[in-house]
């Protein structure tokens, strides 16, 4: 069975996160994709995170589906073989600094004159013109300089980054969708494109009404935590054994959820009869709910609330998420089997094409394991791999 | 000129945020996007947010390049022109409550035989099938159910949601990813099929060696607030006049910062020579860099830092990120004139195509502002739209 990129060739100089995201989404539906590494030093996420059976679980699950070839592009035997990769290929992905590429010799009018039907995707974290466009970038620094870290948290902290790099991976999903974007176009216009995706934009796009509403009036939204800053109740609440988190977005489901705790009466109280006034006396109404929901348990009242239409559920670590039977459900866990390594545990496919799934067709390459392969399919002999 | 999606003909059921967002994202990219709305209430993000000129600019940022058709799909009549719509669309995006689509008689078996060529995504909170397919989502709750919040905050901090509703955003863009593949599948296939996105795998999917360490070891990361859990130093320090966000990646990296200090030897010390010792003496090496950091102000540290190639950067606001002369320069803040409201601003796109690029063709539609134009393009006529 065919999958939406069976056929395309990525050639993938990518490394670390942002750029072996991008290029393992690209795999993962059907593209086969070539990771060049170094030739002594391979992508540094190898010996990164916990090694099993001498084996990075990080690596694994951002380079299955992927081929690895060990190439030296300081000497010009190993840039010959990269053209002939990239006469071949119909998308490159990078994510050096802006500027690096070039410096190789693989600058826009080189990589046009090598291919014109490439498509040459860059990751950065700034852009690659401006005045940061010589920066390096790390996440940590992208979610202070775009913004996250100031509206993460609550009103008594300071600006805060959140753990998960999501500037990295936001980029790099971006770049996918970039790169399907331009094949299509290529199927249009017969030519290849630059795209190119950086952590900044892409992270200072993901902040919906917070810019929004600083564009429309020149104000910020304060730091509120887990209260949301203009509705009420919303937020943490406490049954018997544990907390809940309750989002009635609407008034409408807002009525359910009074409704369900036995506190309909309560929406038509002088101090709670308006979203305005709920959020003037929040305290005393969220002493009223609280008090309802300490009559039963976590588990019963999420049950029930969310049967009510109530959006709620509970805090929970990313070892229960990954063992949510929800989750499990979705087969958002993954295990695949390496022939060197044992069975590697990843997080499993985020988004599903019902006629063309994406699938693991095979593991996380170790490091140059597919050189001679490759070599052998441009036509070159595997005696000419080793220097 | 064209673009990636010109010609793309999506149906457009969805509302608040994570859908439309999906939508934008394919408009962006050329496709004619026809968005649903009710005949006596619209988008409730119409009402979000902070109007403008009796306008939302919440609205405005997420439904630009949209058309506007209002349908009351409790008739049979309106039903009917649904039918017409999909039979000519290759799109169909919609958020519901898994389900509610079947539920208008829209089941899959029905659209196949309306278009088989029809690629239909949605976008829920947990996946359509499973224990919590029926459940009802939002933002704060899937914060809460996927890790998120578990993994965000110091080690004194309860659970932290974080302002962005980002589990919307990224369901969005993992479904707009889909969508472009299974377009490009059925080049391949002649037929459509199924796109879904769920926000709680979406988010899942974003947390990196978080998510691989587990799996690795059964044991969690610790929260560290702005400290990184294995790597020092790293995290805020202090300019004369302000904070700066640095982090040395590599020992390279970590090298060159030290040298840029003036603290070169610093690294030979018995202290500090590997990254354990760091971690084992972080005050202490903080306090060292702190010391010289002090000597000059932050904007100085942060060119010079930069420029040796040590990512770093000032955490700035929401207003400040916006205002940021890089994302100026990359075009991040658009504004749009809209006929009946003025000028809008709005972010920008993150993703950059040089051949193709994305584009604002027409600003965010007033609520059912196209209705008769897209009746008569169906060869119905205008007055069969007023009921």
């Amino acid at each position: 069975m065919q999958q939406p990129l069976s056929g395309i060739k990525v050639v993938d100089l990518t490394r670390i996160l942002s750029g072996p995201f991008c290029t393992m989404l690209l795999g993962d539906m059907g593209a086969d994709v070539i990771k060049i590494e170094g030739v002594r030093e391979g992508d540094p996420v190898r010996k990164a995170g916990t090694l099993v059976n001498d084996f990075s679980w990080y690596f694994a699950s951002f380079n299955r589906n992927k081929r690895s070839m060990a190439l030296d592009l300081r000497t010009e035997r190993d840039k010959d073989v990269l053209v002939r990769l990239l006469q071949r290929a119909d998308v490159l992905v990078e994510n050096f600094r802006p500027g690096v590429l070039a410096e190789m010799g693989f600058d826009e009018t080189q990589l046009e004159l090598i291919n014109p039907r490439l498509v040459v995707a860059s990751i950065n974290g700034y852009g690659s013109t401006g005045p940061y466009a010589d920066r390096p970038a790390f996440d940590f620094v992208i979610q202070a300089m775009s913004g996250f870290m100031s509206a993460n948290g609550g009103p008594d902290h300071p600006a805060l980054r959140c753990a998960p790099p999501i500037t990295d991976l936001v980029a790099g999903l971006y770049a996918a969708y970039g790169i399907v974007n331009a094949l299509r176009a290529r199927d249009l216009t017969g030519r290849g494109q630059r795209v190119e995706s950086s952590m900044m934009a892409g992270m200072l796009s993901m902040f919906a009404y917070l810019t929004s509403d600083y564009l429309a009036t020149g104000q910020l939204a304060p730091r509120t935590g887990n209260d949301h800053p203009i509705t009420s109740p919303y937020g943490m609440f406490s049954a018997s054994d544990g907390e809940i988190a309750v989002a009635p977005s609407t008034e409408d489901i807002l009525a359910r959820f009074m409704s369900i705790l036995g506190l309909a009466d309560v929406l038509a109280d002088a101090r709670f009869c308006t979203n305005d006034l709920r959020l003037l006396h929040r305290k005393e109404l969220n002493l009223l709910i609280n008090e309802r929901l300490r009559r039963d348990t976590q588990a019963n009242w999420i049950r029930r609330l969310n049967a009510g239409g109530v959006p709620c559920g509970r805090v929970q670590n990313v070892g229960e998420a990954l063992n949510d039977p929800q989750m499990r459900h979705q087969d958002m866990v993954l295990e695949v089997m390496h022939p060197a390594h044992g069975a590697v545990q990843m997080v499993g496919f985020p988004v599903k094409l019902s006629g063309t799934p994406c699938k693991v067709r095979h593991p996380a390459p170790d490091h140059g394991a597919h050189t001679e392969e490759i070599l052998a399919e441009l036509g070159l002999s595997a005696a000419r791999a080793s220097p």
